[in-house]
């Protein structure tokens, strides 16, 4: 109810961060301003080690959860905002300026958890790293001088999504669904389109993985694009596990 | 007059830097935000030189000026602001939130210079430095953790000096789906719901109707909360047609 618990709701994923330094500076703005939960995929493991063992790193870091893949770290939320410094990919993705994605992402905070995705220092979020996400957000820098140090661009996202403690984030009026849900709802679609030939069957080795996976993004992001409610996601689920069993894709078996 | 020249009369103060890429991350802030004059008061100087001499170090940081003195560097500002993570200097000086000493400084930046302050990374302002400041302002972090990273308190006080209050934050306009395209969405799913067994296979009789519409409102609605953009719900369409031809649907053939 209070903002501090709407706040803890938050959670920041930091994508292949690579360097020690903006992990710990990410850690200290989260600490700042009372975001207190940090979570890293599959980073430069000697930088995390780095990061962690520092004097005087904030318990913040010491708690933080590592995760593999993207996928597993958001999927107990039911927004998932990336961060970019291009303009290009709007043609995929709506992009929102801060002022007001933090509008947005604190009324979602009030009833459920989001992640607010940081991609690595070098590269931003991968393409498919995109595909887990609902929209993106852009800090408003200088065309000139679009890209923000890591820590920085952390700290000036959570200054936005702390300023204004008066301003009262009214529930959302249906429980969004959650990436995991939706990832269930993806898989399920890529199934079928495979098994219809409207995409090619991959063959489950990896060499093949790099090819299928722009496919993967483009329903991925379709379904995203859905705002699904958890009864709708579920409704979803079972309507379409359903036909495929019925219909006859061998590869969506009902559980 | 523009927003751009006022904010060419900011002119942010490094007070007594000790570390290099401290002032670089500053610098790049600056940058980031369309800030671009920098004034360094009794920097140490190796830190200085290092920081200058950095690879791609903004020609902003090139271009800093140096100066012996506080009095000095801000004798042309009619407005001089210092900022502080501490509370206490309020008996000495009014302490105002970020949020409000923004507004008060872009007012004066529309007629002349105003000075940033930004202290050391160990100390921050001294009460000799704070002697030169008209008012405080302090950034809204938590009381357990007040004190911010130097490049990051920089990046936050300049982008709630750039950022537009007034930005009208405008949705991405995609079209939306026509009624049409939905009716079509619907109707393919029915027919799959039906041939799946999912729902019951109502006789092509008029006498069936009125019990079968339970249904496939249901459908209908769900596929009317999705908010598809006309281009979703093609795509959409095109999938499902796919899938539900080549699994053998015998009620959706393909136009």
């Amino acid at each position: 109810m209070s903002l501090h618990s709407d706040l803890d709701r938050l959670r920041v994923v930091l994508v292949s961060p690579r360097n020690p330094l903006n992990i710990g500076a990410a850690a200290r703005a989260m600490s700042n301003f009372g975001f207190l939960h940090l979570r890293v995929v599959n980073p430069y493991e000697l930088a995390f080690r780095e990061a962690r063992s520092a004097v005087g790193a904030a318990p913040l870091l010491a708690r933080a959860e590592e995760f593999k893949t993207l996928g597993e770290a958001v999927a107990d939320c039911t927004l998932v905002v990336g961060t970019t410094a291009v303009g290009l990919r709007q043609l995929q993705h709506p992009v929102r300026r801060l002022e007001q994605a933090a509008s947005l992402i604190r009324k979602r905070l009030a009833a459920s958890p989001v992640a607010l995705l940081f991609g690595s220092e070098k590269r931003g979020l991968s393409n498919e790293d995109l595909s887990h996400c609902d929209w993106l957000l852009r800090i408003p820098t200088r065309d000139e001088h679009r890209s923000m140090n890591l820590g920085q661009a952390v700290a000036v996202c959570l200054y936005e999504l702390a300023r204004n403690p008066q301003a009262v984030p009214k529930p959302q009026k249906h429980s969004a669904a959650t990436a995991a849900d939706l990832e269930r709802l993806t898989a399920l679609l890529l199934d079928a389109l495979r098994s219809s030939g409207y995409l090619k069957a991959s063959p489950s080795g990896s060499q093949k993985r790099r090819s299928a996976a722009p496919s993967d993004e483009k329903i991925r992001r379709l379904v995203h694009r859905l705002h699904l409610s958890a009864t709708d996601a579920e409704l979803t689920i079972g309507i379409f596990r359903q036909i495929f069993w019925k219909l006859g894709s061998p590869q969506s078996p009902v559980p």
